[in-house]
C-alpha cells in the first residue's frame, strides 16, 4: 500500500502525457452522440470516483447526471429507455458481473458506453463501446489508492476536454502530490487515532467523494467506523452522534466547498467535537488552522487528487498503530464479484 | 414519536382516499410533458424517500434518474440544460434553502418541477409547478416517521399511475401496518442493542432505502454509529469492520431484492457476524428464521412502507433502553435549513 500511495504522482504523469491518445478518441465518440444525460455505474472506491464525475458534469458540462442502481438492471431487470444518455462504467479490475451486465444492458437501451479501468483486457472494457484506460499498473493491496486518484484524472480529462477546456491547469498535479506526499503529515496525528472505534469525515462539493473515499480507506484498513457525510446532511440529523468520542474528520479546502463548510465548522465547535480539518496552508478553517494543509494554489475540481493522499497515508498509519496489516485487510479481496 | 409512529396506518389510509384529488393533477402534468430522465432532490430522511422513488421510476417508468447534488445549484452555480428532465423535490418542510433553490433554478432551467412536500404553503411548494401534499399532518418529533411513509406512499401512488398501473395493490397496507405495529417485536430485541456503539444496516434493492433510513433514526436518536451499506458495497470493502462488536440488522424480504441478500447472509454467517434479519414471515434468511417477521403476502415495491415500522420502534426502544429522550435528540432541530 506504501509503495502505490508514492507511486501515484508518477501515474498522473504518464496519464497526462498519454492524454492525446487515450483520452481523445473517447472525446470524439462522446462529441458526436452529444449526450443530454449522464449515467455512472461503479462500486466501492470506483463509486467515489463516479461522484466526482457527476459534480463535474454537472457544474462543467451542465449536464443532469445520476448514479445507477445497479439493482434495477441485474435484479429487477429494468428495461429503460438511455437513447441520448451517456454511461460511464468505473471499475478498478472491469470485473464485477453486476456492472459488466449494466455496461451491456445500457448499451442495448441505446446509451454511449465507456468504460473507464484499469484493465484493457477486462469484460468491463469489451462490453462498452469504447475504454479509457487509467494506466495506474498492476495494483496489489486490496484498498486502492493509484488506481482511485488515476480514475478521477482520467475522468477529469475527459470531462474538462468535452466542455472544450484545456489540460493546462491539470499540469501542476504531480508538483503538487509529490510535495504533499514528501510532508506525510499524517504521521504525527495517526497515533491520536489508534484507539478510536468511530469516527465522521464531512465535506462539501468537489470534496465530498474525497470524504467518502477517506472513510471508506479507514474501514478497510483499520476497521474503525467511519461514516462519511456531506456538510449538509451532516446537519440534517447525524450531527447528534458527535461527540468526544467521535473524532471528525473535515476537508475544507480554497475554494467554494471549503467555504461552504464553515458553518459546518461551527455546528462543530459549538459541539466540542474533536476536529482534523485538512484545508488549504495558510488559512483558517473555523476556528483554527487546518491540521494538514494543502497547496492553496491548486484549482478546487483537481483538489480531491491531492488531498486524498494524506487521508490514504493516514488510513494507512493508523492500521499500523493499531497492529493491523493494512496490505491485506481481513474478509477482502482485491476484486469483488456481486451480482 | 410513539405516538407519530402510531399514526401512520391512519395517514396512509387518508392519502390512499385522496388519491383522486392530490395525485390525479400531478399524474397530467407528467404525463403531458413526457420527461425522458428524472431527478430527485432531498435531503435527511426525505432523501431517503427519494432513493426508493429512483427505483420506481427506473424499474416500473424505465426511465433513467439520479439524485440531485444541491450544492452544484447552490455552491457553484451550475447551470444545465433541463429540458425534457422531471425534478421531484421531497422535504417534510419544503423549507431547506438549498432544495428551493435547486428548484426555482431547475424550472428556470427548462425542467417540469414537483414538489412533494408535507406544507402546501411552503417555499418548496411555491417554487414548484405542482405540488404533491403528503397530508400527514403536523410532526412534531424530530425524528421524522411518519411524513417519511407518507412521502413513500406518494411517491408510490404518483410513480405507478405514471407507469399505468391501478392503486389496487396499495390497499392492504393500512392492515399490514398496523398489525406490524401491534405485534411490537423490537422491544424483545432492543435490549441487546443497550450497550452497542456500532452498527451496520444492510439490503438490496427496493429495501436499501430503508435500511439507510433505518441507520438514521438511530443516530438520530440513540447517537449509535449506524452504517448503512447496499449488500453489493458492504462485500466492496466496509464488510472488513464486521465482527461480534458491530451487530448487522439485515432487511431481506420475500421478493428478489431479499433472494439477492442470500450471499451478504452468507458472507456474515462466515464472518460469524451478529445478525438481526427482518424478513418475511416462514422463510428462512441465510441459515436462520427472521428476528423481526413481516407480513409475506407484500408487494415488494410496497415492503418499504411496512418493514421501516418495526425499525422505526426499534430505534425508539433502544434510545429509552440508553437513557435517551427520543423526541428531542440533542443538537437537532425539526427543521434544517442549509445552503
Amino acid at each position: 500500500m506504501a509503495a502505490e500511495i508514492a507511486e501515484q504522482p508518477a501515474v498522473w504523469q504518464t496519464l497526462l502525457d498519454q492524454a492525446a491518445t487515450t483520452v481523445e478518441p473517447v472525446t470524439r465518440l462522446v462529441d458526436e452522440r452529444r449526450p443530454r444525460f449522464v449515467l455512472l455505474a461503479a462500486r466501492g472506491s470506483s463509486d467515489h470516483a463516479a461522484l466526482y464525475a457527476k459534480y463535474l458534469v454537472e457544474v462543467l458540462l451542465g449536464l443532469p447526471a445520476g448514479l445507477v442502481s445497479p439493482s434495477t438492471h441485474t435484479i429487477y431487470g429494468a428495461r429503460q429507455d438511455l437513447r441520448d444518455v451517456l454511461v460511464l462504467g468505473v471499475s478498478q479490475s472491469g470485473s464485477s458481473p453486476d456492472l459488466v451486465r449494466t455496461l451491456q444492458a445500457a448499451r442495448a437501451q441505446g446509451a454511449t458506453t465507456v468504460a473507464v479501468t484499469n484493465a484493457p483486457q477486462s469484460p468491463m472494457a469489451e462490453a462498452a463501446e469504447q475504454h479509457l484506460d487509467v494506466s495506474a499498473g498492476v495494483e496489489r493491496a486490496v484498498a486502492a489508492t493509484k488506481s482511485y486518484t488515476a480514475q478521477l484524472l482520467a475522468l477529469y480529462l475527459l470531462i474538462s476536454r468535452l466542455a472544450g477546456r484545456s489540460h493546462e491547469d491539470a499540469q501542476g498535479l504531480p508538483t503538487w502530490g509529490a510535495g504533499v506526499l514528501e510532508q506525510d503529515q499524517a504521521a504525527s496525528v495517526a497515533d491520536g487515532f489508534r484507539t478510536v472505534d468511530r469516527m465522521v469525515t464531512t465535506a462539501r462539493g468537489y470534496s465530498y467523494p474525497s470524504a467518502r473515499e477517506a472513510a471508506l480507506k479507514l474501514m478497510e484498513t483499520s476497521y474503525v467506523s467511519a461514516q462519511a457525510f456531506s456538510g449538509a446532511d451532516l446537519l440534517h440529523g447525524p450531527m447528534a452522534l458527535v461527540d468526544r468520542h467521535v473524532p471528525v474528520i473535515v476537508i475544507a479546502g480554497p475554494g467554494k466547498g471549503g467555504d461552504a463548510m464553515q458553518p459546518v465548522l461551527a455546528a462543530l465547535d459549538e459541539a466540542h467535537a474533536d476536529v482534523l480539518c485538512v484545508g488549504a496552508a495558510g488559512r483558517q478553517a473555523g476556528r483554527r488552522p487546518p491540521g494538514i494543509s494543502l497547496p492553496a494554489d491548486m484549482p478546487e475540481e483537481l483538489s480531491p487528487l491531492v488531498e486524498i493522499l494524506p487521508l490514504q497515508q493516514l488510513a494507512r498509519h493508523v492500521a499500523l498503530a493499531r497492529g493491523e496489516n493494512p496490505d491485506s485487510p481481513r474478509r477482502l479481496a482485491k476484486v469483488t464479484r456481486t451480482l
